[in-house]
Formats: C-alpha cells, structure tokens, sequence
C-alpha cells in the first residue's frame, strides 16, 4: 500500500494526509505494509515532501524579503546531500507581503539567491527550483545578483532592485558569477509554458496578481523585453521566447540563460527525487488525491503524474479527494480505479476544509474494509 | 448482486434508489445480475416495496378520510392474490390532514377498514396492516366498524365516529362481523412497543403529534382505557397491556382483540413476503442504506435486519446513506462491510436530498470500479 497523495491546497498538507490515511489502512488492516509517499507538483509543499521521502533535512537562514526586509527562510538538502530544493515562494513569495505592499515594480528576488549561495557554500551542486508563487517581475536578476551577476545601466551603475528597474538595464555582468555555479546544474520545477514577454508573457498573465496594473503591466513587459536582449548579449542563449521563460516574473528566462537551468515538470522532478517508480513497485494499491478531482485533474499533475506510473507498474489507484466531480470515463481516462470524496455527509466548504485530516483517515478505512471484504469473492 | 436500501426518507423511494444504484452497478460490470429489493420497515413505502417485489398489484378505491371525507387510497395485492397489504397512513394518515385539521378528538379509522373489507371481498384472506403513519386515536374502532364491529353507548345507540366518542363506550358488539375476517390472518407491522393507556400509551405518546392537548390527552387516554375494557367484555382478551396495544392511536389493541392480529416487526414481515432470505442467496454482495447510517442504525430496522440475514448467509454487505456517522468498530457491530455517504463533496442537505439519485448511482459505479479493480489483488 502506497499512500501519494498532493496536498488538499488550503486544507492538509500531503505529508499530514499520508499519516491520517496510514491510520486508516492500519484501522481495517492492522498489519499493512505503508509507504507513505507525500507528493508535491513543484509549488507549495515541495520541498517538504522531497526532504520526507529522502531522509533529508530543512536549512533555514535569514534572507532578504521582496521588498528588502530580513525574512527566515528554509531549503531543503535530500538525503544525498548533493542536492538542495529551493521554493522560490520561500523567500520571494507573494504571501510575504501584505495585499497593499504587492507591486512587482519594486519587488526582488534577491533572497532566493541568498539560499542558492548559501547551499552552494555547503557544497550542493545540484538544485532543484521550484518557480511557483514569486511576488516578483524581476526576470530573477535578484537572485542572480546574489550570485554574481551584475545588472547595469547606461552608466555602468548597478540597477536598484525590483522589477521596474530593468527598464534601464543595458549590460549584464557575468564575470564575477560564483564560480560554484558553473559546476553546478539546475532543474527548474516549472509547468507554466508562458514566455518571457508579450500578451501570454509574464507581465501580463502574472503580474496583475502580483499587485500590478494595467500601466505597470505595460513598464514591467517593456523591462523584461530589454532583460531578454541583454541576457542574449550576455550568454548567446535567446530564452525569450522558450517556453517557461515567463515563469516567476521571468525568473524562467535568467535561470535558463544565466544558470544554463534545464525546465521540467515538477511532478516529474519530485517523482524522479524520491524514486517514485522503483517504490511503487509491487505494490497492491496506490492512493492519491488532490482537493478536488475534476476535468483539470486529466492536465493536472500529481494525481495524473501518479496514475501514468501506476498504469506503467500495473497498480490500481484509488483518488481521494474533497471534492468529486469525474465521470466513469474520465476516471478511466485518467487511469483511477475509482475515486472518492472524503465528506461523510452534506457540510460546508469550511467544514470539509477543518476536517480533511479526520475525514480522509475515516474514508480510508472504509475503503480498506469494502476491499477486505472484496478478497475471494468473483461474481459481481 | 443484491440491491435491498430502505428509502432515504423525504429524498427518493427504495424503488428509484434500486434503479439508480442498478444503473451504477453496470456501469462498472455491464453483465452483471443484480437483485432489485426495495425495502421497507412497515411504515411508509412497505405496500409499494412488497407489490414490486412479489409482481403483485395495487388496488386504488374511494374510501373515507380521518374527518368522514371522500379520499383515494390504495392498497397492495401481493403476488400471490391472497395477500393484502393495507396501510393505516393511506386511508386514515396524519398527511391527509392539514395541519390545522388535525384532531385525534374527532379522527377516526373507517377508511382503513374499509380498504380491508375491498380486499375481503376481492378474496383476500391474508393481511399485512402497516401501522405508522395515522391521524387517529380511536383504538381503530372506526376500522372495525367498517368490518361490521358495532361500539353502543349505554342507551344501545352507535357512537359517533372518533376517539372522544369512546369515553361513552359501554358494549362492543362483534355479532354482526363479518364473516371473512374469521377466516383470515392479520398479520400488524408495528415497531413500537407502546401500551394502550398511560403515560407510555397511545394518547400521551403520540396524540401531541396527531394535534393533541394536554387536556385532549387525558381525554383520549381515559377513552382508550374505556375501550380497553370493553375488548376484554367482547372478546375475553386483555390487550391493553401487551407491546404494541398503543400504536397507531390503540389500533394495535383494538386489531389485536378483535381481529386476532399478531405483531411483528415490519422489517421481519417485509423481509419473510419477499423472501429475502432465498434471494440474497449466494449474492456476492448486497447493498442496502437509509437516509443516515448512525448509531441509531445499530437498533433500527431495514439496515440492521439486511445485516442479520447477510451475515447469517455469509453475504457481505454494503451500506451507502445520504449522511454517514457510523465508525468503524460500529459498523463492524452492525455487520456492514463499509458504508459510505453518496455525496461527492461539500453541498447543503437541501443539495444531497434532491439529488440523491444520481449521487447514489455515482457512488455506486465508483464503489463497483473498486471491487473491480480488487479482483485477484491480496496484500494490503
């Protein structure tokens, strides 16, 4: 029994689902065998399930905010200790920031590259960079100034942070770049497709929840259009228009070039991370889940990254989830045996979210007991 | 595959959720063969659960209210054309009335006799009276008058209709009953235990719910005690005192005495006419559910005798509710493989209740895909 389930967003986290479906397994089958395998999609939690299933640890130091102020903040080291994982949201996340202090125009990621630096000084070489929920539109020059990387105006003056200031970016300076870096390689967990600029750039796709309007929209594409120029100057790499560059404010786009970063899915990164193929193996069953099981659960990532690895090794897979809506075929489609809500009755929202741990842990075992109950019987 | 669910009351009939649980059945297994038994506990929907199950018919006539008004009714022929089975509700139930109407003083149970001696006449020999549900208070003396049963007062004048009249009851006289009734069985679906007078009986119980004061209570309670004594004179048996006397407004007491009624527990009787016990034989599975699987369902009636008969036979059973407050150790108690609540998330009562159908027959196909995807599995 494998238990790999995403977070319930807002709700439980995968780690806390795992242990209330273990309990659930344990309740109808005292003696199970659980491997609990809690999944993140690159975003929010990702760091904590690669660290939880490769016996790795959580560094955390002070670095800088958005907006410059000391902020802790944590990364994770996997169990080989090679390898760091580095939420962009750690240190440059919009929840730092209070609704009224959004504005991408002066938001930096310059503490992302803080915890980089400081997992290169433990001697990391591997990274694995989750660009989900940046607060910034800064094409990640910040964290590449944390590394090095100088970002220069007309005069040969170092731009100030944020977003706003590339509009004067003329030259960017890589010849102090860390040394580390260039033995080092980069995975960016990404599955944004956006490019760096234009209507489905980052500007204007991400930035109005950033905090930016309309004519800040406008400034902020001007700047990542001159950004994309001068990283091509810099490296010879034209990311512009690869697909991602626009993820994180951008940040696709300087790591690409200036980091020689490679970008992938995240379910594909953390399911590589924990070695998700060979721990299925086996196994009778595998269960997933996400918040809510629907029709974007057929593009979505975990719960679809799951059941493509289940289908492959020939484990069934049960869905749990908040909230159902998948027809029969859609669970075929997307290759669940079957999938479940975990509300035991009509409740609200609230109540589902306030009681997922005990709701999912109940469901569980009522799913193991219809499956004990099942052993031998062959008719239908 | 057996399908055997009471209603969920006020939400859908045991006969829409068969053919919706049905339809979720072959969802996941096209071929399969699958038992349709709606049941019922005696009350509300016994008549429409038996006639289906025994490929018998429903007999609708012109009979008269609680208040002396025409009304349509109907009773069920079960398969076998000598069995009748008569709700009290139908003829003489409390949702005839309006709630202003309501008055247990001057209701009275004509109307039920009446269905009985159509069903007399048609050559019917065997009777299954369903107890819930009445609007009267009358010690089902209106019943038995409708049989040829005559309640004198003191000058050896008929009573008026009701349950007040009865205060001036002094001889039953059963010279002119009719003579098929001698030659037939009664068989009272009743669940409740309740004596005919008292504190525990008829009037206190359940008049307040017919419409009755505190003083109408006391009334009606000494009228019943009345009539109590008068059975005995008639017939030389003492009811008033056995379980049951007091249902349905003393028509338990007064069917018993004069009729030679027996009681059972309308599950038992629902379950012995559709011979549940020889088609469940063999199953692979049964289905079954109300409303809301709780602790109550412990010592309830459909759920709990569905459990009994499938544990004897060594059939596993499934229970789906609209609202599920059953742990595991209790539904272990119960006998039940695992219940599970049929709605797919968070949603208001109002919500599951109208849409139980289809949420049932969801929830069946999903529970079906995962015995499906069990086939041939062992470990946990």
């Amino acid at each position: 029994m494998v238990l790999a389930p995403d977070s319930f967003k807002g709700s439980i986290s995968a780690r806390d689902l795992c242990a209330a479906l273990r309990e659930g397994v344990l309740e109808a089958f005292p003696g199970a065998e659980v491997t609990e395998l809690p999944l993140a999609d690159g975003g929010e939690g990702t760091v904590e399930a690669l660290v939880h299933a490769t016996g790795g640890g959580l560094i955390e130091r002070e670095v800088t905010d958005p907006l410059g102020r000391p902020v802790r903040a944590a990364y994770g080291v996997l169990g080989d200790g090679k390898t760091a994982v580095v939420e962009m949201a750690q240190a440059s996340g919009l929840p730092l920031l209070a609704p009224h202090e959004r504005n991408p125009l002066a938001a930096d990621s310059f503490g992302t590259g803080e915890l980089i630096r400081d997992a290169l000084r433990a001697g990391c070489r591997r990274f694995i960079i989750g660009l989900g929920g940046s607060a910034t539109n800064d094409g990640g020059a910040g964290a590449l100034r944390a590394l090095g990387a100088r970002f220069l105006d007309e005069d040969g003056a170092e731009l100030p942070p944020g977003g706003e200031g590339l509009l004067r970016l003329r030259r960017i300076d890589l010849s102090a770049l860390d040394e580390a870096v260039r033995e080092s390689r980069f995975i960016l967990a990404c599955d944004v497709t956006n490019p760096l600029c234009g209507p489905d750039g980052a500007s204007a796709v991400f930035g109005p929840q950033k905090g930016a309007t309309p004519e800040m929209v406008a400034k902020l594409d001007a700047a990542l259009g001159r950004f994309g120029e001068a990283l091509r100057e810099a490296t010879g790499l034209d990311v512009a228009a690869l697909p991602g560059s626009g993820a994180a404010g951008g940040s696709g786009a300087g790591f690409m070039a200036v980091l020689g970063a490679e970008m992938r899915s995240g379910i594909d990164i953390v399911m590589e991370a924990i070695d998700f193929e060979r721990k299925i193996r086996g196994a009778d069953w595998i269960v997933t889940g996400e918040g809510r099981l629907d029709e974007q659960t057929l593009s979505g990532k975990v719960v679809a990254g799951v059941c493509r690895k289940a289908r492959a090794a020939g484990v069934p897979v049960i869905g749990l989830c908040g909230s159902l809506a998948l027809t029969g075929p859609q669970m075929e489609e997307l290759g669940l045996a079957a999938g479940f809500g975990i509300v035991p009755g009509p409740c609200t929202l609230e109540e589902a979210m306030a009681g997922a741990g005990k709701m999912a842990r109940d469901q569980m075992a009522r799913i193991m007991r219809l499956i004990r109950a099942g052993r031998g019987r062959d008719g239908a």
